[in-house]
């Protein structure tokens, strides 16, 4: 078995080697994905992989063996199936910055267009969680943006933001739902963003989630929960966004 | 169907409801998963679930349903399966704070006592990736100590750190591994962290991981990937963390 490079996962080459167990056996389809981890190196970004049954061959291991490796590669974003015209080495994951506007404008430095689709703009009221989020009473009113992410065209989240109806009346006439809502709000209705508290998670998509974002239900997702605030203290806004697991990871700088 | 708790899975109660795909059939699993998140919230932590039986039963489905069904809450940290003894509600997240200095000590201000048992104390070749991590040469040696992070006893991350042996050749005289790291690299060796870069992504725990955390394998985990310096900017160390999804989440703060 080739050894598994040292860029397959990690940026450090130690932890990949603590794949193999030390107590007990090497189950067949691990065996199999270390060394399909080493093919993709080989093969680079945007190639085909060789077919199940070419794998299968080259293994000497089951269909199931095969499709089981492969679909945890896919599942890690190592591999990504196009419908009708087989699997491909993907792209590494996105780095997206954990900043205090935390929004897919930090993609833009890695070269990927970011871009937004609206789903929803509505009002409701808050509910006992938001209000208690947002210090509103649960039955005042907010706004309700959800908007799928997009990078280079491709899904990869879904962001629900809701802000107070009373500190922002006009939401409705002043922003383009399709442009950044921070740039609107810091630029036309002059919020000024002070502190934010994120939560990061892992969690599976709903089937509605996956619908939106097209992407298979039980994917593993990440999911940020966000509350900034203002200089006064006072919360301007409650996010929650979820990522594709496969297509993007988060980076934050502590210190200095 | 009772409707999902405000509480089930989000601290907003908005996007809970999002579970429902507007477009299409409700998966009659995703149904059940809904209804079971109800039962959940009404039991309370520690509670033991009714049987697969009495599932099927209640909610006229079958028992393949029901797995698929308490299959996904528990991924997600909401059940807990114990051998032989049928499954449980599980106890919230914990919630790891992103700090400069981060380690399971975090975890004491949520009543939590943190632990480690360690599973490798070695020296070993940098390699070429760690190696530019620690602006060190790829053949300078590094001490690679690996660890299992217990909460109580419970076995929740396993993390390697990386430590150029230039700069602590007496680590192993000096450094007892059930301590805490950084306590004595502070203390004892006089090291100040100014700064860290942390990347987090989810993965897929591997067979040997899987086995020395004591969860399924194919459980999404949270990894992350921190390189911390000293006022000089020279890397101190670099850590890989592999953190269990269903009871780890992930805090941090922003600006003020």
């Amino acid at each position: 078995m080739p050894a598994p490079s040292p860029h397959s996962r990690l940026s450090a080459d130690g932890p990949v080697l603590d794949g193999i167990p030390e107590h007990g056996r090497v189950p067949r389809y691990y065996a199999v994905k270390v060394e399909l981890l080493a093919v993709i190196e080989e093969l680079g970004e945007g190639a085909a992989l060789p077919t199940e049954r070419e794998l299968c061959e080259r293994f000497e291991v089951s269909r199931a063996t095969v499709r089981q490796a492969v679909g945890e590669l896919v599942l890690e974003g190592r591999l990504s199936r196009r419908q009708g015209s087989g699997t491909y080495v993907a792209a590494p994951k996105l780095v997206q910055p954990l900043a205090l506007v935390s929004c897919t404008e930090g993609l833009r430095g890695q070269g990927v267009r970011p871009g937004r689709t609206v789903i929803t703009l509505e009002r409701r009221p808050a509910g006992r969680a938001l209000a208690a989020d947002l210090r509103v009473t649960s039955d005042a009113e907010v706004w309700h943006l959800e908007r799928v992410l997009l990078a280079d065209d491709e899904r990869i989240g879904l962001e629900s933001t809701y802000l107070p109806v009373s500190r922002f009346p006009q939401l409705r006439e002043v922003f383009d739902p399709r442009q950044s809502l921070h740039a609107c709000l810091s630029e036309q209705l002059g919020v000024v963003f002070a502190g934010a508290e994120e939560r990061v998670e892992t969690v599976l998509a709903t089937p509605r989630e996956a619908l939106l974002i097209g992407t298979n239900p039980a994917l593993p997702m990440l999911l940020t929960h966000r509350v900034a605030w203002g200089p006064d203290g006072v919360p301007v806004e409650r996010v929650r966004s979820l990522y594709r697991g496969d297509r993007l990871s988060f980076l934050t700088r502590l210190g200095r």
